[in-house]
């Protein structure tokens, strides 16, 4: 009989593995709750209107449709079953021979759940399209309030985490609130607004050299964004964040720290870290079943000198083909070769044409960085359409420094609220 | 003191007219309910998932960032009181000495409101989202499903009216369904789906020349269409859409007939039609209130052979650009021109590269009237970057015959709700 193999999840890692499938003789099922696929790493830029959804986003079915031995399916995963090799969604089941687990992660509020209201993490389309909408309608709150205290609020910008993510949101950001959009206003302007990045640890970006991270900083100051470091945030309510010292009132607060995974995983009932991620073998398979692998940010696997994989792309990617590949070739688990992690570089962008990159030992900073940066971005897109056009958006807005995607959609009982708030002028 | 105009609506009318003002020594406010100016005529685009909001949307502000006379507003207008020359919105007022009222129109279902719950119409870009969402998530659902009862219903379209709205949304829906779509599915194929235009009149797209309408009639049977004409909906429910001898069991069905105008007007005590459109005068002003002007669909006036103005873009652009004329000249009322519409043609696409062009008198059809399609639409869009844009989809499409933009995203309990709608295999 044909084995049954079940990818659960269509981001890096389960797509990689999918893609390695082909013309493999088995039937392959890949589940995610999306249709998509999505370019993570730009997420960003759709989030601070300057991409479009589609641009970062590749329907799975399109991108596996020539691959017959494969079915997508768009369903959520509620349990894994191991006894009956079975994995359980809300309407429905799936056998499997073989099962990679490609969940992915989300963001930590440390056990702070209540703060996710007023600090949403950037995590789905949907949490972009959310904070896009946040930012253009405070924007245009404050355009018509004439109540300073109140106007502050929603003219104060505070990201948390001084990760990748956090650095370039805060890049980005600043760059809207102080140069790109305020010409189009006519009662607010950009010395009113303020971009607070709010750190615990002494320094950002800690994945980087220290002379990177020197130069990040002193771009995002440059940028306007006021860089807080060995700063805790101690509570987030409707009025803003307060930290130990200090509360700063706003109504945008975006989250970028901390990880988690989803519970789905404790109904493997095998050993789980801290946050929620599986212990693996060197092998990614499950320490006491080798047939189930799981691969990305929801693994939890060491390299040689003790230090965690990084939850990146490149990782998940590598993992993917890796588990796809011990699959094919069907070896017991004692003969399989462990997975090695090549890190092939590390980088960040600093609002418009500037970057950092540590690639290979080599440092980059500055326009250079960010020309590499986008290249090596475009070459990673999913399908040449998406290249084409998001590079087209990159020049467009490199020349003229505007950011086109600010539509305010969805929502609309949000968006009703907004209209109500103006005070009679 | 500077005059105050107000201008209600960033549509192609009420923009119209406040680019018009451009130098102009007054005070403008233009106040809209959404923050940007749409190209609706390629909404249905949106619709099919063939363009992004952003490619057919500019954010007002920025269109007219450099009018410094004017102030761009997002609010919702409640009233109009004329006694003290104020309009009022949910939290402000704003005071006019001339007023020019450019709301559009919605859909009309003759007193059965009921039903646009099942039967949503297609007049904002939220309408478009919530189409693209309902059609790709019925394949998704009718893909998982194994009862062939329930199946038919999620691959069966039906499109009620037959203007240029319902024939574009048919032809571009049976495109999808029936070609560009389906190979991308396993269990479900294009004999499956039905695609259904019906229409109240004996013909469709009675504002063209019969033999145009008989191409375009077949061009969509070609393309897999059902035309039901001389036929009325009867009940529309959770089911499917009721005729008089017929029951089509289906749970896409989307509006494009009837129009009606916002009850806004009846502020203006002052006389409308059964449509709810203002009776005006010859130069667009109130019969009672020369200072007030209605423009585009709310508009209700007659051409010289006495037919009322269709309610399509030309005719919103040139009422705007005459209103604004007049307001400029400052005219007593007895003193103005009338105002005159210039018909250039009109013109509607039937799927991927064929088309129904009626211009000065010529018709043209098939591939040719395409391309006179592609050039207009895109001449017309508003910035180039937009332009660029649409164009390099287009052109993308035609290579390819793929629809890009195919994103489930926002209603996320929506589609839970569909995710658990699938019966177990």
């Amino acid at each position: 009989m044909r084995k049954k193999i079940v990818i659960i999840g269509g981001g890096f890692g389960g797509l990689s593995a999918a893609k390695e499938f082909n013309d493999f003789d088995a039937d392959i099922t890949l589940i995610d709750k999306t249709n998509y696929h999505l370019f993570q790493p730009l997420l960003y830029q759709v989030a601070t209107a300057a991409l479009s959804p589609a641009d970062i986003a590749a329907p799975i079915r399109a991108v596996l449709n020539k691959q017959k031995n494969t079915t997508v399916v768009m369903d959520e995963v509620t349990a894994i079953d191991r006894v009956n090799k079975k994995v359980i969604t809300k309407g429905s089941e799936y056998s499997f021979d073989y099962l990679i687990i490609a969940i992915g992660s989300s963001h930590s509020y440390f056990g702070k759940d209540e703060w996710e209201k007023n600090a949403p993490g950037l995590k789905t389309l949907n949490d972009a399209l959310n904070i896009r909408e946040k930012i253009l309608l405070s924007l245009e709150s404050a355009e018509k309030m004439n109540n300073p205290e109140e106007t502050i609020k929603y003219l104060t910008f505070v990201i948390v985490g001084g990760g990748p993510t956090g650095v370039e949101m805060a890049g980005a950001i600043a760059e809207i609130v102080k140069i790109s959009m305020m010409k189009d206003f006519r009662n607010i302007n950009s010395e009113m607004t303020k971009v607070y990045l709010i750190e615990a640890l002494p320094r950002l970006l800690t994945a980087y050299p220290e002379d990177l991270y020197e130069i990040a900083k002193k771009d995002l100051e440059t940028l306007g964004v006021e860089v807080l470091l060995n700063t805790m945030v101690v509570d987030v309510n409707d009025e803003g964040v307060a930290l130990k010292d200090k509360f700063i009132p706003t109504k945008n607060i975006i989250w970028a720290a901390g990880n988690t995974v989803s519970p789905l995983l404790k109904s493997l009932n095998t050993e789980l870290d801290k946050a929620g991620g599986v212990i693996v073998n060197p092998d990614l398979s499950l320490k006491d079943d080798s047939n189930i692998f799981v691969i990305g940010d929801a693994a939890h696997l060491k390299d040689k000198k003790g230090n965690m994989l990084p939850g990146i792309a490149p990782v998940a990617m590598q993992e993917g083909r890796y588990a796809a590949g011990i699959v094919k070739e069907g070896k017991d688990a004692d003969l399989r070769e462990s997975f090695k992690y090549i890190d092939k570089g590390t980088m960040a962008t600093i609002g418009r044409a500037k970057a950092i990159c540590y690639i290979g030992g080599l440092k980059f900073t500055g326009f250079f960085a960010w020309l590499i940066w986008c290249v090596i971005h475009i070459f990673f897109l999913i399908s040449f359409r998406n290249r084409f056009k998001v590079m087209a958006e990159w020049a467009w807005y490199y020349i003229t420094f505007r950011h086109g995607i600010r539509l305010i959609t969805g929502h609309p009982e949000k968006q009703e609220e907004i209209r109500n708030s103006n005070t009679p002028d």
